[in-house]
């Protein structure tokens, strides 16, 4: 039995519509909770606002930015691919625009549901984070499913579909890189003022930044690492189609349709997982969704019986555990539904061991992301003790701790890569099988993205939900629940990063693929002439595109902190709770400075692979993407783990290490965290759009270049 | 006309014969200087003591390094390559032997000449660094052509010289890792006790650890940067050479011949640059070895009226213009020189335009290092004044400063690959030509190394002066010279950096070219199956090893910091000044750590390309080396020019700036400046020897690897 291509792609696209149809049900779940009291209904409307505007202006820029580029693809290549590009914005803005308008409502609703118990506000935030997660792997898989039919018949579907690819790249583009500059810029100029100067807690309402602040959050870890993951998601799919479709044996429509397939398993996986943490059995029996499948019922109720054991007195061990068990679940479910997938599809049995071999990979690099973050583990134990010799060796013992936290992660991606070649050279005898496995092995490792993406977009609504708590002072012990689940959010923060960096380089590297089959290279001698160059420049690219990032962290915070400064002094009052301060000012200029500054950067990575593909050839544009992928990936991880590590030395010493705070370790550590925040929220995610926003742009203009002007 | 080769490698042994005359003529004239007052000579013989316990230490490891890996080479190649592994391994060392010895002589005698004046201390100094520039190109020479010699007649001649190469490079590793590691430990042990903790300035004699501060500026910057440099100058002779040998026309024999040749008359210049700083008239009239070459003499006369003067009054302006014109001098000498080796030679004229493009890459890369590092420039000053809103800003900042600055760096080496690939390639049409021409490229850049080591290695003697002025308590006006000399050493040693890592991944990259080669590969294709896991782990391989010399740095200080501490409370009235320091311990100390932490990155570095090249094949093996090299180069010139610009940058602030020291900005500049240590002076140069040793380990092991373990 073989499935034929299209029916994979309709399964795909019924899942992505019954993922839709969770999403729906979800939102009105997580809506009915109760929003607590008028001070926190004040403080959560000033944060909606403030992230609608910053939505709605971000939006407004890039809608010009789309019609741009798609006139651009229109008048160069073709209007389907055009289309397909605005198909593909719209549907990673739509899933970002839901994500962060649940966030913004999950924030107060999980503080009040704290109120009652950590449950109670661990399902409420991990509701939201779901209906993220979910929106993504949804939207993205309609999106996709629904062109490839459309286009179905002509022999450049797929190739039009890649547009799709280029679309969500743009959006991630702003959100991750847009997004990065504002949430830091507000979070530096709200300390550096607040804290600093005027010497107000965290979350004082006092502060004219605060809910730029807070609405940062949700736009850099909601808005932001939604888009990420959407393009790689999208990313892995189409790489995975085009290169399946060059194989070129009569199993093509099968190879075609398997990626579409495992994504679509993925959805019930995710499903699977999501349930394990937030469902009720209730609300498992009388969802009229699942009313008629007993067996799903049934399994997850005997999967709760050993899973769901999230008690008040819970530790954050215990909360993690319980997230990390619905991940595994979920993967477990993978496995089972995938190796159908592979059976539906006719093709050779190590097309599971890919997929296997992509799932164990991403798991293994959040998990060593971990080690590498955790106070509970040596690396960021030794930098907390480098704290107590001042803030240079703090800086030294970081900077070491990243650089060696890279090991791991390339070692596995390395050998995820390796093996899915090996394993779809085995299967089919030609290098190009080689490579749909590896695309293959980057479906697999997202697979599960809706369940792991909720665990990770769950964070800021948790960190906002404290927020609030605070600012509207709610009882010591509301707050010491937000704090534990705000804890638990950021090690999924970090795990997230890891996984998010991880399957871009995956991504990336099968969209390479891609474009190499599509700009007919035949000859890719790493010594080629033009080939070391194009490496050389490429691997100069991320630190290029880092130091403008940090760089304009800087700029934008200056900002903030003359608009504060200005505040504190012009609005009478306000230091001593009787004047309001204007929320909208900073919003407004946190906004407008992130969008900004994120134009030389984000055109940077559009421009220089059209320029190098054109002027030096399509040869050294291959190699200036493998340079930038490499370098990237190393940078990323680096600057990633050492900001987590950094960041968590400080939560440790702040436990009373070493002095505790106020402590000169305590200084030392500030510092530390503080080089930290642009590293891991700003340059270091911005790296995996970057890979992977060159590299399609490279897919989607493969055709047009030639052998450049020095005509070896 | 057409040169054979072995008539340019006679012309070349003879050059190098010359060199040493002057390397011995010079060393009788510096030695000849006075050595000022006893207190001067006991502070000079206690560094004398030091820096030969450190050397003798050194060798003696080395020793049995060399006997092993000559044994191992023996056993799994041959034994004519143990021997010139031998030879390159001897003659490096014995180029710095010499370089310290005179070093750690000159700086008392340029403390003592800088009593009569700028001039008088700038000759001395310069003159000592002229010793070591002159005896790394003479001695690598000679002992490449002696050994071409006698290797004559067997078919594998230069692939025993390969041999050389090796030895030059683990001479290397431990010079500059180990000497790195060294010097930093010493540093930074010597301030965190003497500065910090007892209040004492720098350079103070009560301090045990300045003898061992002042050996390592010896270390590190004479002996770690000459072997860094001798390492590069041989593997691009000799990579070029087996380039050449590789292109198969009947002009053979003369590409073979050429890079001695240019390396011949690179010799020539540089002494006409060197003349142009330290000979009075009265030296090159009355010179044995010049007083024939009346035209020799003329033009050097005629010139030194336009170059030469320096007066009492010399801005570091002015200092630094009158080395740069040296510098310069000695290219258009070269250039002239270098038209007629190509036309003796017989070969297109394209391969002089490649010569010249190596030269203006290697100064280009000169000069931007200089814009990124001096405190004259805006990205410098940018650090500084980042420091008003403290150590974290400063941190982040430099990181930004250093990332933007290998923006040039890169496009510079990526536009001299791209060029000299073309030129080849149109002179012969084949690529086997082009790869040639990189290698000249890099012979090019390097020919006037004689010179342009000169210049930096005369900045250790300089700041050693102003140690020994300080400690013997010198009037205020001999230090204020001293300064002067060791600020433009500073300046000399950043330039010096960039230089050194332009003509690192320029001889990797021939070297890399001569790997493949000699292995034997025909698929090189990038998307080969192993061969983006190898450029992955490449890439991870320089973060790794700067992870691990950063640790090794702070261990090393930390076992420095004991000692010094024991002392004070051990020794009675050390602190008074009646007791007498401990000097020895601190040198054996920084010696052991140094030697021990250095085992295992070096190992590393060793081990890495043997077994990937065995266990995934020699294609993966490339893909490795491409990846180390683009990766550590990038990383390299960022944390060597951000060290450098932190350096400056405090510097700047002591000026009195922001306040001036003892401020707050002149605290966080302290950070910095702290933080970029081990980055500029360890870790970043470190990477250097990385590049090479792993590509040379390649090349010697080149026929011994097969297509890997998984067998495609």
């Amino acid at each position: 039995m073989m499935l034929q291509a299209s029916a994979s792609v309709i399964i795909a696209l019924l899942m992505g519509i019954l993922g839709v149809g969770f999403v729906l049900w979800q939102l009105r779940r997580v809506l009915s909770y109760d929003q607590g009291n008028e001070t926190m209904r004040n403080i959560a409307s000033a944060i909606q606002e403030g992230a609608s505007a910053f939505l709605s202006r971000e939006y407004r820029v890039l809608a010009i930015f789309v019609v741009i580029v798609a006139t651009v693809i229109t008048t160069f290549l073709q209007w389907q691919t055009a289309l397909c590009f605005i198909v593909g914005a719209c549907a990673s803005a739509g899933a970002g625009y839901l994500g962060m308008y649940v966030a913004v409502r999950a924030n107060v609703r999980t503080a009040a549901a704290a109120s009652i118990g950590l449950h109670e506000g661990l399902r409420v935030a991990f509701g939201s984070g779901a209906i993220m997660g979910m929106s993504v792997v949804s939207f993205s898989l309609i999106g996709m499913t629904v062109l490839y039919l459309v286009f179905s018949g002509s022999p450049s579907q797929l190739t039009y579909i890649t547009g799709f690819g280029f679309g969500a790249s743009s959006i991630a583009l702003f959100a991750r890189v847009g997004g990065g500059i504002y949430t830091k810029a507000a979070d530096v100029g709200a300390d550096l003022v607040g804290k600093v100067e005027q010497g107000i807690p965290e979350d004082d309402p006092r502060n004219p930044a605060v809910i730029a602040d807070n609405v940062g959050d949700n736009v850099g870890d909601v808005a932001g690492m939604g888009a990420d993951l959407f393009e790689s998601y999208s990313g892995s799919i189409i790489a995975a189609a085009t290169l399946g479709a060059a194989i070129g044996q009569n199993t093509t429509a099968a190879f075609i349709g398997l990626p579409f397939l495992v994504a679509a398993v993925g959805i019930i996986s995710s499903l699977f997982g999501i349930f394990m943490v937030i469902g009720e059995e209730a609300d498992v029996a009388h969802s009229n969704i699942f009313t008629s499948h007993d067996l799903v019922i049934r399994s997850i109720r005997f999967l709760r019986k050993y899973v769901a054991v999230i008690d008040e007195n819970a530790t954050l061990e215990e909360l993690l555990a319980a997230l990390r068990r619905s991940v595994w679940g979920a993967s477990v479910v993978i496995l089972v539904l995938s190796l159908l997938a592979v059976l539906l599809s006719g093709v050779h049995f190590n097309y599971w061991l890919v997929i296997l071999v992509g799932l164990i990979a991403g798991n293994g690099i959040a998990y060593a992301t971990e080690y590498f973050t955790s106070y509970t583990e040596k690396p960021t134990l030794g930098i907390a003790n480098a704290t107590q010799t001042g803030a240079a060796t703090t800086i030294i013992q970081g900077l070491a701790v990243g650089m060696m936290s890279t090991v791991l992660p390339v070692l596995m991606v390395a050998v995820a890569i390796l093996l899915s070649i090996w394993l779809g050279y085995k299967a089919e005898g030609t290098m190009a099988a080689g490579l749909y496995a590896v695309a293959l092995s980057g479906v697999g490792m997202l697979s599960t993205l809706g369940v792991t993406l909720a665990t990770d977009a769950y964070g800021p609504v948790a960190d906002n939900a404290g927020g609030i708590a605070e600012m509207s002072h709610l009882p010591k012990e509301v707050r010491l629940r937000t704090d534990a689940l705000d804890s638990l959010g950021n090690t999924t923060a970090a795990t997230g990063k890891g996984f998010a960096i991880g399957s871009a380089v995956l991504t990336a590297l099968a969209l390479l693929a891609a474009y190499v089959t599509a700009a007919k290279i035949d000859d890719l001698n790493i010594l080629g002439p033009t080939m070391l160059p194009g490496i050389l420049i490429g691997a100069m690219m991320p630190y290029l595109f880092s130091a403008l990032t940090m760089m304009a962290v800087g700029k934008a915070a200056h900002e903030i902190v003359l608009e504060v400064r200005r505040q504190f002094r012009e609005i009478p009052g306000l230091m001593e709770g009787t004047g309001q301060p204007d929320y909208k000012a900073c919003v407004g200029i946190s906004t407008e400075s992130a969008l900004r500054e994120m134009i030389f950067p984000g055109a940077l990575a559009v421009v220089v692979p059209l320029v190098v593909g054109h002027v030096l050839g399509k040869e050294a544009l291959a190699g200036l993407l493998v340079g930038t992928m490499s370098s990237g990936f190393l940078l990323a991880v680096m600057m990633a783990n050492a900001g987590g590590a950094w960041d968590n030395a400080k939560k440790w010493i702040e436990t009373g290490q070493y002095g505790g705070k106020g402590s000169d370790a305590h200084k030392a550590a500030v510092v530390g965290d503080t080089v930290g925040d642009p590293f891991k929220d700003t340059s270091g995610p911005s790296l995996n759009i970057l890979i992977k926003l060159m590299t399609i742009v490279s897919l989607v203009f493969a055709t047009s270049f030639g052998s450049g002007w020095l005509n070896f």
